[in-house]
């Protein structure tokens, strides 16, 4: 299996201006395009996405909603055939496999409360996934080459200048995975499905490393996976930083040009500091 | 009024690594927190902003979601008083708006039928919202200075490297209004607000610019506010250059350094060639 298959991109006509000078070019556009998630029956989600790797994207978003939690759960994930834009999935989950349809309502999950604010959040997530207890240890220089590694497997990136990306990498610094999309949170939704159908879950020694900003989303996410360490090439949010703290996660921001700001649990960072 | 109030920051301690060298400094963090809109003591929306400008990113919200359309339908936006975070509001409306609950659960709003595709998305939206006919024309030079002023404007970026924007300027090129927020659509939601709630609305001679990329969920914001100019520093998605095709929206992606295309409508833009 490819590390990272093509991912499509529409090509089009365009009138571009550059100091002045104005010419019409080809240029290639990622592709967005809404795709639902069904599950007995029932739409529980429809996401903007980059077609490609949809079957993981649909795996790794029902893990992060704690849904599911290994392979088995899993029979199988099909496109509906009466549906020719491949834009609709069904997911046929184990007989045993019993789901609140209620609690996937989750853009609405504290409407029942007038204390909302992040604290109340952060509990309703952590209720459902445990704190991070891994002792793995990784060298700040492995974790500083891993952008690197992801721009170099980033081919949709380089053509359209339009995808996010994530990517889970082992403790050496091995690239295991890697998916682009236009959405970020889809992105780590493809990487972890990926991750739950090869059976490579927990990700105990593991790092995720995404393109732009962490924030809450992704984090939450990364903690259903039970991924120690989380790398993004820029800022975190106040809330990443609070749910890292609260959920024992390490959190890298700002992870280029062999620099990283260590915002939580820097003891699984080993520095080699340079003599003065 | 402040063309941009200050937007909240949090500051933390950070371990910094940097070629070798390690250290540990304090950092502001762009503030990630959710808020609750409730419109007739129901919950409509949870979404992750920055705090600040609370009214007019549910005001944005509501016009985008197609329940509102001037600053005459909505009577008052006040915090509920039991919620000390200050991260639920109640929309009190007009007593004439009629509000559909079941069309503002948008995530599922194609369920029903089997032939989900952009396309069909694309209608559903333009359903709501009349093609955009206007016949301003601006400069292509005025246009390529507005990242620049949206640049100087953006306060917490600078302090934060974590915010996405939104702006609105004339066809003069002149700045109304900039908005900063962790989600690009709160930031857009924040701008068109601003321009209900002060009567602006519908904004036939201005340009929408927005920070990072354009996607089909900024075309359908923008459409609702009746922008016919549309442009962003990076790139655009398939849909939102289908989308704008379709509208009658001139979309402009790359818009840096005196660069710019144009994917859509380019007769909006006046371009001064320079003699070779």
């Amino acid at each position: 299996m490819s590390l990272m298959d093509q991912t499509r991109a529409d090509e089009v006509i365009v009138t571009r201006w550059n100091a002045g000078s104005l010419s019409e070019q080809s240029d290639e556009l990622a592709v967005e395009e809404p795709l639902e998630i069904r599950v007995r029956g029932q739409a529980i989600s429809v996401t903007m996405r980059t077609p490609g790797h949809d079957a993981e994207l649909a795996a790794g978003f029902l893990l992060t909603e704690g849904l599911i939690h290994q392979a088995a759960d899993v029979l199988r994930i099909e496109p509906c055939d009466r549906n020719e834009a491949g834009n609709l999935l069904n997911v046929i989950l184990a007989p045993e496999i019993s789901v609140d349809f209620a609690k996937l309502t989750r853009h609405v999950f504290a409407a029942s409360s007038c204390g909302l604010c992040g604290k109340a959040t952060i509990d309703a997530i952590r209720a459902n996934f445990p704190r991070v207890t891994s002792n793995v240890v990784i060298d700040a220089q492995t974790i500083a080459h891993m952008p690197q590694i992801m721009r170099q497997t980033q081919e949709t990136f380089a053509r359209t200048g339009g995808l996010h990306a994530a990517a889970i990498f082992d403790e050496s610094g091995k690239l295991l995975v890697l998916r682009e999309d236009v959405g970020r949170h889809n992105a780590v939704d493809k990487v972890l499905g990926w991750a739950l159908m090869n059976e490579k879950l927990p990700l105990n020694n593991h790092v995720l490393l995404v393109s732009g900003r962490s924030s809450f989303e992704i984090m939450q996410k990364s903690l259903a996976a039970a991924l120690p360490i989380v790398a993004a090439v820029s800022a975190p949010s106040s809330l990443a930083v609070e749910f890292a703290n609260e959920s024992g996660q390490t959190l890298i921001g700002f992870l280029r040009e062999g620099r990283m700001n260590v915002y939580t649990n820097v003891q699984r960072i080993r520095f080699s500091v340079e003599p003065k």
